[in-house]
């Protein structure tokens, strides 16, 4: 099994939560027949937003490092724990020469076959850099969005996460999946990392969500295996 | 903040256990605030017990090869997430410039301060290894110990938690925990880190056990913030 390097801390709650969803993913026994993995968690990574808006320093040469250092800890491929910090792939990838397992990629392979309308639930930094609309738009596929008083509560719902409240996140959160549904989403991409922990609280929206995390957990334990990406 | 490095896969579980309680243990608002870590995950280190029983490969080679890729990761101490791994505590220091975050230690900063009775779940490696009951006999605490047929019962329990079979493990042990409370225990140390992902799922038991995992996710806080230990 090749080892899975994690480059985390954006939050290091939702790079735990990939972690476990991993183990989770794999059909094992005993602890050897789980897949290696190597995790660079380091939350002082600049903020992303900030970083995209050019109100804060950029991420990137951080980033950069934490892709050096799960080399050197031997890590065969990376994959990313921050949809945000996907943002900035093309310099990560850049910058190794490790295989990259991209979030909204392993997203594309969970999509419903059926040609109904995705909904999709992410920063605003993830909405700027734009790679989720390009895939889906690539794919054919019609997405609905927030819109702008939503998309405001989902990014306090975001902070909530990341200090901890995740039931003050749920009630930011769930009523925008929610409305997202009644307007014709068929399934709502969660493409956040932090917000399947808050939306975990909401066991009736379970069939509903596609949580991104949750595909690129079913990615990485593939690629460990050799039979799939990156 | 110093980085902690966690040596990890023995399970995997555990160790995933481990860094949500260190983060949970974190006073944080943003994720800026909260501690670094690495982790090394194997889950391919050869079995504990049958390394200590002489029936298998020792896991030492292993665990030294994970304690350097901690090194080139950064890390500036060490944890491990396992406690029969440290039965090798002195193998793994020699081998490393890194401090050692204690497992043990940072138990015996939680005991209860009364004089009352302690008992403790573990593996046959642990309580074959001894440095639990070493510890605890430094302190003149008194130690209740699970019968044979009851260590049978354990033993089973923490394989059905690497299986993933968690309600299956807390009916096997929890019977066990509460055996020992009637018998006179104060409070049940879980000392396997398999042991609390199981026990979790009986509420009833919260207040009697002193959870090794929780109290090691704290000392490893308490380090990177400069104030304690190792």
């Amino acid at each position: 099994m090749r080892c899975i390097g994690i480059l985390g801390g954006m939050g290091p709650a939702a790079t735990v939560d990939l972690m476990a969803k991993i183990i989770a993913a794999t059909p094992a026994q005993v602890d050897q027949a789980h897949v290696p993995m190597v995790a660079v968690s380091i939350p002082q990574i600049p903020d992303r937003i900030a970083g995209l808006r050019g109100t804060g320093p950029s991420p990137v040469p951080a980033m950069q490092d934490a892709v050096r250092r799960l080399e050197l800890a031997g890590a065969e491929g990376f994959a990313i724990a921050c949809n945000t910090a996907h943002a900035w792939a093309d310099e990560l990838t850049r910058a190794t020469t490790l295989p990259f397992i991209h979030m909204a990629d392993a997203v594309l392979e969970k999509l419903p076959s059926a040609d109904a309308p995705l909904a999709l639930l992410a920063t605003d930094g993830t909405l700027m850099a734009g790679f989720y609309q390009s895939r889906l738009a690539s794919a054919g596929r019609q997405m609905l969005a927030p819109n702008v008083e939503e998309q405001k509560r989902v990014m306090e719902g975001v902070r909530a996460v990341k200090a901890g409240a995740l039931e003050e996140a749920k009630l930011l959160i769930a009523p925008v999946a929610y409305a997202l549904l009644a307007r014709g989403a068929s399934k709502v991409i969660l493409g956040c990392t932090e917000i399947p922990l808050a939306l975990a609280r909401d066991a009736s929206l379970a069939e509903s969500v596609l949580d991104a995390t949750q595909a690129l957990a079913e990615a990485c334990v593939k690629w460990s295996h050799g039979s799939q990406m990156a």
